[in-house]
């Protein structure tokens, strides 16, 4: 069942340490098949060196466990309000990784502060409102998956061109067309994370990149006039 | 003679550099069988690489050498007086990780800026007072034990809820149920350290965030509501 | 056709990621041949795992594919405008290597604050203006070579005692007599950089090193009276 | 000729490396004969990677090239002043290690924050005053080790118990009985260094250990009361 979809799912989950985005458990990556309205997910709790494909599960948009005797992650709830509200997305990625969680603790967004940011992220990285004790309480999981859509939605911002977002006090959510795009976007955000701290902290005056030069280089790279890379 | 608890105490130890959180011998693990009252600890000043199941040291409560032909960790007096007041913890680990121990040498406890701390210390994690002149002088290692009894006191803390702590102008030491989880929590506050650190510089007005996030984000993981993970 | 060239290319190119220059795809290094006039360049978003010698691209000093069948690099208008300008340099990298694109977020210059900067750096590392909006939509590749020369003669530089240069908001280039020359000196500005942000951290009123020292160190490793190193 | 000291130089110049202390050939070890007073030391811009044992060059206490082939390091003279004036020193290690680079580019000491520091260097590591200009161009690097010697002689420290110093704008030297202590200590002053910018970010108004704390942790590891490690 899903075979291809959970091999593109374990490779990205296992890509998420060689990448040093996680320490122990702390990360998951999940994809969908957007036909059969099926997401494959990363078991709870389980070490990266021991996952094996068959340890994946298997639910529905609904969070009904179609196959798999491991519990899916604990996450899931809010991987699939992302797959509902978000419908062209095909892949999402959790993770703590350090830089990008220090900004969310911070509760701030992460400013377009240079061209690295751009190619892939769209202006600034949003950061959510805080949950309320109700929302916690109630279905965590759920909610903070809610919380992301309303600061997209504030925003005014789309997934595939602004393709994570900080949940504050929390840590990165992002995602992409597929679960190894997501990934892909992970470490273009831990990387934009680091450099941003460093800039600011050389100079705090310093303000974002004009949008001429976000619009130059996240167009050289996304849309029908991209020029980066090889002709596919 | 608890060829069992050797053989976790040495794979305990050598997660220490396994994971970076050791230069040289700057570190120690320990763990304790209750029934005997006996506590297996690395030799003082070994080199990691260099370390055999052989080498390990037993004790019992009181400090007396049961068996071993080298020379117990010089910091066994703090383990000692650590495993006689904290009765439910099985292991101890003691290093000088270079960001827990930058909030040790700065005497500041450790905020709780997000769920990542959240999800193994349940509150601020605490930095004891310098010890005096004559604590120091009478029984160093011994007397650092105790201020760290005296912090968990003052504070009405748990130590299996709150599994670490930094010795002002020193380091931390870190415990578990067994050795092997004590050294999973100072890889924890090694991490939270870090981002904590970070957190801070981004926003100096940083709070810590909210009590009922803090409890949803223990509790997902700990206690009989647990939902993290796999049925154990 | 240029095999020598080729060769030294491809091995330029697989230094970057060996010194954790380059995350993905995020840099470049050119070679030219100044006889011939012909450049060879690494191919526009090719993973460095699976660069091949035949897939390094030839271009003439305007821009004509002489031989490839991928496309060059989107930065090649870049790299000829310095080919073009600075007529003794041999070789040229881009790369977005955090510690020096933190400094060109910053819009910063890096001073020249000890001696390792002075082993390579003739001065402060000039940081360019912005590229205006007129600029960056008529010719952006090439207007980023153009602000790059004229920092240069505003400044008063040579461009083999300043043998690289921060790109305001975007990130570095550097150059050499040839293309392995280019990589070294990223690396080391990647290493200065990472020195002087610590360094102003901890001192921010600190001054550039003394002239006299500086002449010191740069003339004891480059000029006729160069005693750094073995006799050529 | 000086095969044994020979051979436990080139470990030493290796473990540099190995440390991560060095970028390219940015550093160099020595190890002495002090009766032959024999210093055995690298070759000038040799590469780590190519270093063989018959490349170290033999020279006397003036500096004269008893063996060798190739240039002994710049940094000779530097040396040959700390070995003739502290008599007991076998070792003696330079890097631009960047964490003590930063302390030495700040022009700051770094003081004694905490016990790992404390183990091995018993009080604020020095920072030399900047050299002058007739001194740069009289003789550099005898000029350079005078000024160590200086700053020794103002601060009344003794050489075994302060293993290291900070040259102003330039970068560390440490020393120790042997060549492998000295790297050794390399080490831990590039740790030490690492944890102390972090604590002055954390507090600004952190002050120096106890002087009765900065006592108890030196002479735990050295003296003849030293219990630290295994009897020798």
């Amino acid at each position: 069942m899903l075979e291809h979809l959970k091999k593109e799912v374990l490779e990205a989950n296992l890509m998420l340490p060689k990448h040093g985005l996680v320490t122990f458990t702390w990360g998951n990556v999940s994809g969908i098949d957007r036909e059969q309205g099926l997401v494959v997910i990363k078991p709870s709790g389980v070490k990266y060196e021991e996952l094996q494909l068959e340890d994946l599960v298997v639910v529905d948009l609904d969070g009904q466990i179609i196959e798999g005797s491991l519990r899916p992650s604990s996450d899931t709830p809010t991987h699939l309000v992302l797959y509902r509200e978000f419908p062209n997305i095909g892949g999402i990625v959790h993770t703590h990784s350090p830089w990008a969680t220090s900004w969310a603790q911070a509760g701030l967004p992460i400013p377009a502060l240079g061209t690295t940011h751009a190619d892939y992220y769209y202006g600034e990285i949003p950061c959510t409102r805080g949950l309320t004790k109700e929302e916690i309480q109630k279905a965590y999981e759920l909610e903070t998956g809610k919380v992301i859509i309303e600061a997209f939605e504030t925003g005014g911002m789309e997934p595939l061109s602004m393709p994570g977002v900080l949940v504050s006090g929390h840590a990165p959510f992002c995602w992409g067309k597929n679960a190894s795009e997501a990934v892909h976007n992970a470490v273009v955000l831990e990387e934009v994370a680091k450099m941003a701290i460093h800039t600011v902290q050389l100079n705090p005056q310093v303000t974002p990149i004009d949008q001429f030069l976000l619009n130059k280089h996240y167009l050289r790279k996304h849309g029908e006039n991209a020029y980066y890379g090889q002709k596919k």
